[in-house]
């Protein structure tokens, strides 16, 4: 009797992965052939183009996300009202030194956040490269006051990740100004974060620290880093002229967009797919985070195209403001745990919509573990990392010690050309590498909706 | 005793392995920093661009190729002379066709070895779509005869591997127009090898039949494929017109360009790496296969670099004529069996210069066994794939029962928008997936070299 259910059990087992490997199949199938993510995204950027918190093309994201989800005939559709930062870049942002060979122009933006040099009035001062906030740190008071200082560390060829080069060189963005204004400098210039040498200055966001001053602070594309660097090498005294028109104006109402499909057994239980709508004002946010929305809605488009009812609610959220505050994802989990919800797993796509490797998960090793059981599900589909590792800024608030957070890992080798720059357009996100992202995105919800308890 | 020896076994192994994963990261870091691959990609493209096997381009390409081996301070730089096809485009490529809004221009060009409409004159006739060469065979003769025979079944997108759609289409434009000869028609149209929608037409090698008439034959856009498939839908009889003006000339004298390091213990077993050198006459021949010749320089680039000493002799050979004839690859197996030299393994890079994802294997289960037995070694870098296939059509006639031949899989999504059109540009191929792919290839053969026998 024993050994007959045994082997009940295993024909169950083998019976059960050729319906997945079906299911899997079939969701890959359609999503390489009547997939709407590249049209959507091609009206996204096209139509919108950048959107950045608070800006009015932020606004029509939103309406435009509403009206594609309606189409979808999901449970529902609604928006989620947010107070978000508003900061306009002005006019562009201008950089210049002379040399003997006379005037030299940099390509270079104002960070995200940043004050403005004063309205007709460049600020000039004698520029000091450092590698690090540590070296800054050492200056003495006296060299730095009254300076500009070249935050110039690259980001490290040699990890594999870039988002770990990322990872490690990013505090100089973020922190660059509020160190050095501690030291009396006037302004900063940071390096790129961009591993490629070209002429693209990346903007992202800075912050500022309450009881300092708050000074300009600008990227440099990796060229003129390159360049201006070398001057620097060259000349006793290199004196540096920058000029831009930020403004930061008072917070305004802006909308998380959220879909959902009514799951059959557990409608309390959540399962989150999202990536975010905002974008930083440069480019087109194609690859930051165009791709990573059409590929949630892409999922929730998926279910219903192959008739999949879920077991668990399915929602779909367009994140606004990861850029500039993570307003969105921080009132999210917030509704959520206000509503006593029951989040299973979210899943976010916030790497480009390039071609999709694996899922980086934040969470138990169990979970990981179980996710791991299905590599032979994905395999085919050239779907092999599956990791610990970060998940996404907008689904981090979740975190409640139970949830499961993921992020779709997809090749990482070109994000860092595009990223937060005027090379971020639609233009360059192929069609396949987009739709195989969701569709891998769209087999791993299936699959953790079908075989996950809460 | 025994169990002193195991454990001393053990010891050395796990030394060993701690070895290769430093001499791996090693082969990697040089690859991500001191790489010359991308700038002789650079070279290859812009000052010489396309080189099809009889151009002048190709035999800049040659000179280029031998100079760039001869700073590498190998053992040995050569040239293997060979004679190659001479086929030329001539002017550009035109078609069009008259409906009710006026006249309609296709984005055509010739098939490579296609004959030409003839000196100032359109071929006019009308047009059948077909979706394969069994359906013109299908047809009865008298139906075929006259018209012009348009082939436009698709790559199949749910195909993940665009190489399997491809191998799966490209008769169409092989055999296309010797088998619409044999029915009376008087030129074929190929939808071009292209899985994405857009204006680039596609060229490629095709063939004809002895004692059937050599017709002309076209491949057109994706695009330019729908738009006359909706034609052809829309009006009973749909005359096209078409202009070519290509023409074959004499064979002539070209070269395969070789470089050597002797091996300290085998000098007379060899391992090969290669990539082919000619291109077709459109775009820069970038990806195809500008990425794998300077990809299998940095190869031996790289060993140099680390003053790694092979213990077999490591080739690196710079194929000509693969794209129209093979005949670099022919005559360098020819001459290796007419030497009767021993090949250990050759490893081709000829998939383009996209993020690799790992290596497909012709050869033996215990070959690609006893490469699967480093996949440990290549994970921290995302070579994963390790698949028996076919490895490399420069390789290929090297086989002989004995022989592992290989061939570098990079991530394919993006590949067959660039193929053989002007779409195949150096822009195109972004330095850190190009340079990942070579420090692959070098790992590969570091381990080959030390672990394998004849």
């Amino acid at each position: 009797m024993k050994r007959l259910s045994l082997f009940l059990f295993a024909l169950l087992t083998i019976s059960l992965q050729a319906q997945d490997s079906k299911t899997v199949r079939d969701i890959y199938d359609i999503a390489l052939t009547e997939s709407e993510a590249y049209e959507n995204l091609r009206e996204l950027c096209k139509e919108i183009g950048p959107r950045l918190s608070g800006s009015e093309q932020a606004d029509s994201a939103v309406t435009w996300g509403q009206r594609v989800l309606e189409k979808l005939d999901l449970d529902t559709v609604y928006l989620q009202e947010i107070m978000v930062p508003h900061w306009e870049r002005g006019r562009k942002e201008r950089a210049y030194f002379y040399n003997e060979k006379g005037k030299n122009t940099l390509d270079v933006c104002a960070l995200g956040g940043s004050v403005a040099t004063g309205m007709n009035q460049f600020i000039k001062g004698d520029v000091i490269e450092v590698q690090s906030i540590e070296e800054v740190n050492n200056l003495a008071d006296s060299i730095v006051k009254g300076k500009i200082i070249f935050y110039n560390r690259p980001m490290d060829p040699k990890k594999i990740s870039t988002f770990s080069a990322y990872g490690s060189c990013v505090d100089q963005r973020y922190a660059g100004a509020m160190e050095a204004s501690k030291k009396g400098a006037i302004a900063v210039v940071v390096r790129s974060m961009n591993v490629r040498l070209d002429d693209f200055p990346h903007t992202g966001s800075m912050g500022y620290e309450e009881g300092t001053d708050s000074i300009p602070a600008f990227a440099v594309s990796t060229n003129g880093a390159e360049y201006l660097s070398e001057n620097i090498a060259k000349y006793d005294h290199l004196e540096l002229n920058l000029k831009s028109y930020c403004k930061s104006y008072p917070d305004k109402i802006s909308h998380n967009v959220i879909g959902e499909i009514k799951g059959s057994e557990f409608p309390d239980e959540y399962i989150t797919v999202g990536g975010h709508l905002d974008s930083w004002d440069m480019g087109e946010g194609a690859h930051d985070d165009g791709a990573g929305v059409v590929q949630s809605i892409e999922v929730l488009h998926i279910l219903k195209k192959l008739n999949i009812q879920p077991k668990h609610s399915i929602r779909v959220v367009l994140f606004i403001n990861e850029e500039n505050g993570n307003r969105g994802g921080k009132t999210y989990a917030e509704r959520a745990a206000a509503e006593n919800e029951k989040h299973l797993m979210a899943l976010e796509s916030d790497r480009g919509g390039f071609s999709p490797r694996g899922f980086s998960v934040k969470g138990t090793e169990e979970q990981l573990n179980s996710i791991k059981k299905w590599k032979d599900l994905f395999e085919p589909y050239g779907i092999h990392e599956f990791k610990m590792g970060f998940a996404g800024v907008d689904i981090n608030p979740l975190e409640d010690g139970k949830i499961c957070l993921i992020g779709l890992s997809p090749d990482s080798q070109r994000y860092f050309d595009h990223h937060h720059s005027d090379n971020d357009v639609f233009e360059e996100v192929n069609r396949r590498e987009l739709v195989l992202g969701a569709a891998s995105m769209t087999s791993l919800i299936y699959l953790i909706d079908k075989y996950w308890m809460y």
